[in-house]
């Protein structure tokens, strides 16, 4: 029985929806990773070292989690972490292709380990990273939407 | 943290999509009930014994589930089983609407109990218990969709 | 311009979320017909009256609404009311083809009939008459499901 | 290389999205026989009669098309036919869980026998059998929606 | 009661899609403002000019339509213009997840407008910007996508 | 009746999806085209050279198939070709909005030229070209995901 889960992004930035993901899991799991994904191949708006920085902020109190950063094949880190579990968020605005294309692959690299996925707060189905970006890029208010940590660093990071 | 989980369905009867997802969920969960519901308000072939029995000579050497008949709200059941986790099988064709719809109706009846989704084999991607009996019924081979002992069962059943 | 609108649909019983489109709809629309469908052709558990007096209790206030009991082609009686605008609810969990089907119908049959979709409140996205239902008929809690009139009615409707 | 193609269905009544489809396939393959589901399970309008009839007189003057009326299984009848090839018409607003399922479960059946997919007319996307008796049984028009022949017999039916 | 509704978009250029969609709007609301968006974070074809000067060469004669530019978050310029109602077109191939998330991101902004959907007429729902400018550079016939004062200005502006 | 197929892609590089797709259909058409896109507009791994001579290694022993390098507009290709029909393969996880779109678009330019789908195994069902590179890049094993060709292909070039 291998209980421990890694819940894998960009998390540029984290949002709420991830958050509540990552709480969610927290509570079913012994152990949770928040893998942050180093080389994206996308343009970011925080570092690696800013985008771990934010989720440590925002997970900061759950004992059983912890934060690092990866690179590489997600299910080649997670059998190295001793992993058996990876955490999907599924949002009735996912993009369901591209989750069941990502969690067939995983399992045909890695038929040891399971993809679960769980639903984040209703609240939060229509949040994405790009949203938030989007919207504060905007000068939108985005205080509901983000951690108190991530909204600080969104309204330094775009005030430059 | 609680980690009892249930895996709820009607199986009339229990295909080899079914026993796929206990199998998943026994490897990663330290208690599985898979709960029958007795009545499901539908025309079933197999009565609650037959299905209770399938499901059992099914799972049978996968010590850390139980089998068992409920009644009533899931939920409810969930609770006192003292269970925190539903679990649901996500098939590329499953009707998603449907399956979101009761995770977040349960979700607000029971706050405190988590649905997870995981997916099936590829292979059984396909399977629904209505799809076996509507195959079988016609005279098809269905040897390859459920457990020998469901095979048998559906054999003696649509013989008569 | 035509902004005479109808919110159809056969509401045994009507539930939040429909009371959340008739309160959008009626603070876009000069004049909104809540128009209960008479012959279902599905077993409902309200009857016709049961079913119109529990919508016009919980649209009580709403000034600019109208209920009505109908029966026929839907863009006829629109027709029949000098309505132009036929109004329905569009959730995350929607069944999308069937109400692109019935609006592409109704356009077909009655061009000059426009249908809007607009989207319930997020936490009642989950909801559907079914649904309240199945949940008050295995004893759970659907307080916060209907409006209160309805709830007394399931009340009154399921301890027969 | 086996071309011989079959159209199956209930046809309960043709319409001209099914129509469109028969023409389609006849002009790519040499053979094309549209197969009449005998026993639906579910109640039809029409009987197995006036269904292979009203395809009959719709498909009229397509010379490489047959029209006939089967029992069972449908990949077992194909085979029976000597056909490699099973035609579905997918819409815009298809059920494609339903038409992937089945198309997957044939195939595990019989995995000599291919399903190919294509496009009614855009114009027809909105229709089907359920639709036009629908449609027809509150007096409304559907003369647009099916055959000449089929709509004398909708009326007909209707009337009694 | 607030009836004044804006159309967004980025109109790179404006099809006969989004045209019928602002023909059916202004046959609803009594005042409706086409808001071309200035910067898009997209590569665009047409300049901010070419886009405003082709919406409102196409729409001439639709008194009850003013075609603007606009910067910055929809909602607040919704809310500067006094427009209560966000109009989008919902195309049975429309990309949902993305005009849910914006529908509701909108929402959660400015609670006050609402966003209605309606469908453009069925012979253009395979129509996009996208898809004309991609057909039109390889030489293909787009006079019945879009409306003659954009086949000019793209008859001019691929051939350069 | 036109029998002669075509199926076009970028085919960067072609994955055991795609062959799976050119075997099912070279057994239905006495002639297939495999046409690789020359232009795609995309950033691709491999040239156009590399991307035929790929194709071609893949389907030697296909007698019935030829592989064409093609610019321009696919349906006046096909006309060039004389090419009746257009084959796409369909996969529970495609992009059906997208596939849709194309084979509307393509049916209003060359209304006799048909759109059929098929789907490849299910097995393959997850791949995609961008899956395969992804997962290579990353270090992954991907020798079940491609052709024995491709394989060796990719392993130079991102040894490289």
């Amino acid at each position: 029985m291998n209980q421990k889960a890694i819940y894998a992004g960009t998390f540029d930035p984290m949002t709420l929806g991830h958050l509540d993901v990552v709480e969610r899991a927290a509570k079913i799991f012994p152990e949770l990773v928040v893998a942050v994904v180093a080389e994206t191949g996308k343009n970011v708006l925080f570092s690696q070292k800013e985008r771990v920085d934010l989720v440590k902020k925002s997970v900061k109190g759950l004992t059983n989690v912890k934060v690092t950063l990866f690179d590489g094949l997600l299910v080649e880190y997670a059998r190295a972490q001793g992993a058996g579990v990876l955490i999907r968020g599924l949002r009735a605005f996912s993009d369901f292709e591209y989750e069941f294309q990502m969690a067939l692959t995983n399992r045909r690299l890695a038929p040891d380990i399971e993809t679960l996925f769980l639903m984040p707060k209703q609240d939060y189905s229509f949040l994405s990273s790009t949203n938030v970006k989007q919207v504060a890029s905007l000068g939108g208010d985005v205080s509901e939407f983000v951690p108190p940590a991530v909204l600080a660093a969104l309204t330094r990071k775009l005030k430059r």
